[in-house]
């Protein structure tokens, strides 16, 4: 396992780094980014994992969310992995909704897929491997937040995942992927048109089983995806059949970009630490 | 005089807005965009100027520094201009540092670049008409703040303009722009060889005169453009000749970045609103 620094930046107390590895699982070089806090009391430090959405690499939530103020004052890790396999020789499609920039964080097994896109297994193992390298006096605590697809992300990984991640938060996930546009194309492709499939990759299906981590959700009302690709009602109705502990959160007047997101960090961030610890 | 809003984002619990006008001064379409807390209290609202660096328009500083926390905390406007005349008929240079992007925040009196690159006017007078009319509430107070060639640009408008700007800050800002590779190769294109025409626009000479606003200046000691573009040696001196209010401030580790900005931007905000009353 061999990566490589890319970029150091001192930011907060803490350093915002970027490293390129060889990503066994996906067949292809990744980038991924990953924040350390200043730690000057040296303590153990927890890491908490960030999905972004539709078309973002690891830079957005790095350059956009100035979620690194949060991560010092807490003195927690953050890691970014990017969206997707990328390169010249991974599967693409024209549309900016499938392929490189939409990997779904799940297993893919249809073809021309199935080489690369293997996001779930990449991030739920090889670069769990190397982020646990990379986190100094690591307290082997974790949790995870995403972004519309990135959220779909979250939940999928840390419901799958249940007694691995502490807490599970989303900004405008993609709560009902098996039965909105965005997911309906993607799983079709990724996984083929057996729905029975799919279920493995929904939130909706999986908020059924027990034991899951505390989730809390926040969705701006005038995000211009939302209700048509976020629509949260299956979701909400599947968790309180199954008791689960879910916070949903109506944001007034608030859309799916970036300042959204910024506004609201900080409620997440302290959602994340009250679980970790 | 007619501007037309493009974006609209609620960000914390003001708005983050981008607009678009024809610029009378600049003879071409420009972009800039400004923030505009809640003020749920109804008070008056001051107006900070964010100017950004070389390369830059006006998303750079809104998207990346995370200021619109600060701006909804302490209640201020704060209008960010691009850095440059823009379109296809305006004159442009294939480097980065000049032309497009690199306007430096004076007006030109060189061929080409005289027909259009007039930043310090549209910024003190076309661009001041319209803030005013957008900022509700408008408690007719200012200020100005920047980055790189932004600093340089904060500090000359703000020298140069005493009586209207209460305090000027910049982040690893250009203090000799006479004396170094980037202001040289500007100055010499926009207003020609004769030396003694750069003085006017070079804050080294500016910072000699007295009554000028309060002024902070941080640094990061890792910018890989300092000393060479950023040196303080003239500035610091001058500054010391005519007893300024000048607080300079090295901070250890940090890089020319955006990740450097916004580790520092709540030590320039709270300085700016000390001054702004």
């Amino acid at each position: 396992m061999s990566i490589k620094r890319m970029e150091q930046h001192r930011s907060f107390d803490g350093e915002q780094c970027k490293y390129s590895h060889y990503s066994e699982v996906l067949q292809c070089d990744m980038t991924f980014s990953i924040y350390l806090p200043s730690n000057k009391e040296g303590k153990k430090i927890p890491l908490i994992w960030w999905l972004s959405g539709l078309t973002c690499t690891d830079d957005n939530f790095s350059q956009k969310s100035g979620f690194q103020r949060l991560a010092d004052k807490h003195q927690t890790a953050v890691i970014i992995p990017d969206t997707s396999p990328r390169g010249e020789h991974v599967a693409d499609d024209d549309a900016w909704d499938l392929g490189k920039g939409a990997g779904f964080y799940l297993d893919a097994v249809q073809e021309p897929w199935a080489n690369n896109y293997k996001m779930y297994t990449y991030i739920t193992e090889e670069l769990t491997d190397i982020a646990s390298t990379l986190v100094p006096n690591f307290s082997g605590e974790e949790s995870i937040m995403g972004h519309s697809m990135g959220g779909h992300g979250a939940l999928v990984i840390g419901m799958k995942n249940a007694a691995r991640f502490k807490a599970i938060s989303a900004f405008s996930p993609i709560l009902s992927p098996s039965d909105v546009p965005w997911g309906m194309k993607a799983f079709s492709a990724y996984l083929g048109e057996d729905r029975d499939a799919w279920k493995e990759w929904d939130a909706s299906e999986l908020i059924k089983e027990t034991g899951i981590p505390p989730i809390l959700i926040t969705q701006g009302t005038q995000d211009s995806f939302y209700p048509e690709q976020l629509d949260e009602t299956t979701f909400l109705a599947n968790a309180q059949k199954s008791h689960q502990a879910v916070t949903y959160k109506k944001a007034d007047g608030y859309d799916h970009s970036y300042f959204f997101i910024a506004s609201f960090l900080d409620d997440h961030f302290a959602f994340h630490m009250k679980h970790l610890g």
